[in-house]
């Protein structure tokens, strides 16, 4: 969805001219910016600016690169001031989740402790779902599709076999810190029968007993389990439960995660035959079966990013407000970046039923409108159609940057 | 992709009620014809047969049972004698990959050594395209596309980031003992530089050596190294490699499937940093994105066992013969029963490049329209619809089956 945004911030750009001249987009992120290794994205197409609504990944480039703070490292402002200033750079936005908005802030401060006038405006996207202050991230209601259709169907598959072969299935997904992304599994289960039976969320203790009991009890009842765990499961306040002294014959530290964790648990102490998946960058990739609520979110933060900074805010993030679950209805809102950066939003207990292993009504009545409809991306010969960018740099008239 | 197959007999002997009479499906395959569970199709709605063309599973039960030779274990066959004599079966059409081919020959020898005029059609599916003498197997396009998308969507995102985060991203996808499931990944690159970048065969013996060198070459090229790996790739002619030596700290064998030992053989001799994915039953389940190739070429083998059967044939299965692959041409055919059962079909050599690690131009000859169209299931708030069926079954006339 980053790349929808993009491209909800470069058609609304386009529709400002007059106010806007090019949008330039930083080659892997910030670093793209303090290289000075800026795209030039009027030498797109429409067709491919378009095309960005239904393309994964980060058309632009992405990074994992944090920014010292601005008393510890000066120059890496400095340098920001340089490159924004050789290309008339006034507006900064910057697409992301906890991270990207505790750089946008930083960039920010540019305005007011350095002099130079830019305005910074944090365009919200994460799978993890977990920014503050905003109903929902653009990103994860795909993710949601994703996993509770992928749970159901390998539950059907399950189902169908029980009675002789595989008993248990564990899908082991994303969410280090919060189980969004886990509780989207629970929209595969129509009846309390069905698949999820158990999900796993980082926000509740996992407690071995109580988990092994509650397999056996659904094997026994429904002839088979399905459990969905978020790959942050916690094993007491401090550890991953992945983390548990796993280390193999050699002394390595098993790099398995926690679904061949929870399998061996199932096998040693129930003796179920099982399966496990680890769906890993396919659920966050997976713009297959998108959900057109995300898409248009992510285009309308996109716009909105660029209406926030022409009516001059700095240091803001357009958000989405929902005004009522049924019907679902949505709109943009604004939340202050300093009150959003370095905050993880988790799961709200109230979502999570009683005994921690499925949603409430409340959390599914959240969840729900997040999925709904479906963003298809084009075909051809049998694969989706996926933008590829000239990406064409501007020139850059700076000395090189080195750190 | 073995419900529309179901639903191509069913349909197919609505259409032949003078010769056919009801359609009686076993619960979990030939387990359901032992112990006379069995299900009465009429009783389902001509909407819920329809929908079985886009449901995933088996949505009449499944099995993992092996029936005895005749001599050995003859009061098996007097009992699905005794079953078949009792609702006046005429026909037996079994659905599966070589396993079930093995049973339906053992069911056809019935009528010849039994003396009991039953005629047995085996109906191909499996997503492992192993059977010999049809040019696919319905269930393999379905997952060859998803693995395809998968593939691609994965490498996007990788890409896009691997500048400062992951470099090597590694996909297990099934397939112990044929290659064509990692193969079809091959059609997720549009050129060279696309990902996979390698794709390991159980057909090619595993070097570690040459997979690290291609693994820095690669990285050390395009930034980043996408690897799709069949779970039967083998260390050596016996064995697998997710077998290698990979007992824990207790001894316990690793659970942990063959992408986490690639991993680590990355992560300690190159030092990349990598992520990993095992789609397990996500990729054979995966109805949302089905090939609508695959879903015709189900529904005709069903339609064609029918047929075959009407014709009088006995220990025969319905194939699938390329007339030619541009543009793609394909009609059913007919192969013997005893050649097909208990044989697999590996990639040929001929497909796989000469390194071993892609296709050639056959192979994506091969692959390509297998794929071709997007077999979209129905949705209802954002999740799709898949039929569960009644399941109800005939009146029992016969004491409880003992084994």
């Amino acid at each position: 969805m980053i790349n929808a945004s993009a491209a909800g911030v470069i058609q609304a750009a386009q529709q400002n001219r007059l106010c806007i001249g090019k949008v330039l987009a930083g080659q892997n992120g910030i670093l793209g910016a303090l290289r000075e290794e800026l795209i030039d994205t009027s030498r797109e197409s429409n067709a491919a600016i378009e095309g960005l609504k239904s393309t994964p990944g980060g058309a632009f480039g992405s990074c994992r690169y944090k920014l010292q703070s601005l008393s510890n490292s000066p120059l890496e402002y400095e340098r920001l001031i340089n490159v924004f200033r050789a290309h008339n750079i006034g507006y900064f936005l910057y697409n992301g989740g906890g991270d990207s908005a505790d750089t946008c802030l930083k960039v920010s401060q540019i305005s007011k402790k350095m002099g130079y006038p830019v305005r910074a405006i944090h365009i919200p996207k994460t799978i993890d779902n977990d920014l503050p202050f905003t109903d929902t991230c653009p990103g994860f209601g795909s993710v949601a599709k994703y996993v509770a259709i992928s749970t159901r169907e390998a539950a059907m598959d399950v189902a169908s076999m029980c009675g002789t072969s595989t008993k248990v299935f564990i899908l082991e997904v994303m969410g280090r810190h919060a189980g969004w992304i886990a509780g989207a599994s629970a929209l595969a289960a129509e009846t309390v029968a069905e698949a999820p039976h158990i999900i796993l969320f980082p926000e509740i203790i996992f407690n071995e007993i109580k988990f092994l009991k509650r397999v056996k009890q659904t094997v026994e009842r429904y002839g088979y389990c399905v459990v969905v765990a978020s790959e942050g499961v916690r094993s007491n306040k401090y550890n991953l439960l992945s983390e548990q002294g796993t280390s193999d014959a050699f002394g390595h530290a098993q790099l398995g995660g926690l679904a061949p964790i929870l399998a061996r648990m199932v096998e040693e102490n129930l003796g179920y035959k099982y399966h496990w998946a680890v769906a890993d960058y396919l659920q966050r990739a997976a713009r297959h079966i998108a959900s057109q609520t995300d898409v248009s979110q992510a285009i309308a933060v996109g716009r909105a990013g660029v209406e926030l900074a022409l009516q001059g805010f700095n240091a803001v993030m357009p958000t989405i407000e929902r005004k009522s679950d049924k019907p679902y209805r949505w709109s943009t809102g604004i939340a202050p970046l300093k009150k959003v950066a370095n905050r993880e939003r988790k799961v709200p207990r109230k979502f999570i039923s009683r005994d921690g292993y499925s949603l409430t009504p409340a959390g599914l009545a959240y969840f729900g409108p997040l999925i709904a409809g479906e963003a298809y991306p084009s075909y051809k010969k049998g694969m989706p159609i996926y933008t590829r960018l000239k990406k064409v740099l501007v020139p850059k008239y700076l000395p090189l940057w080195s750190q």
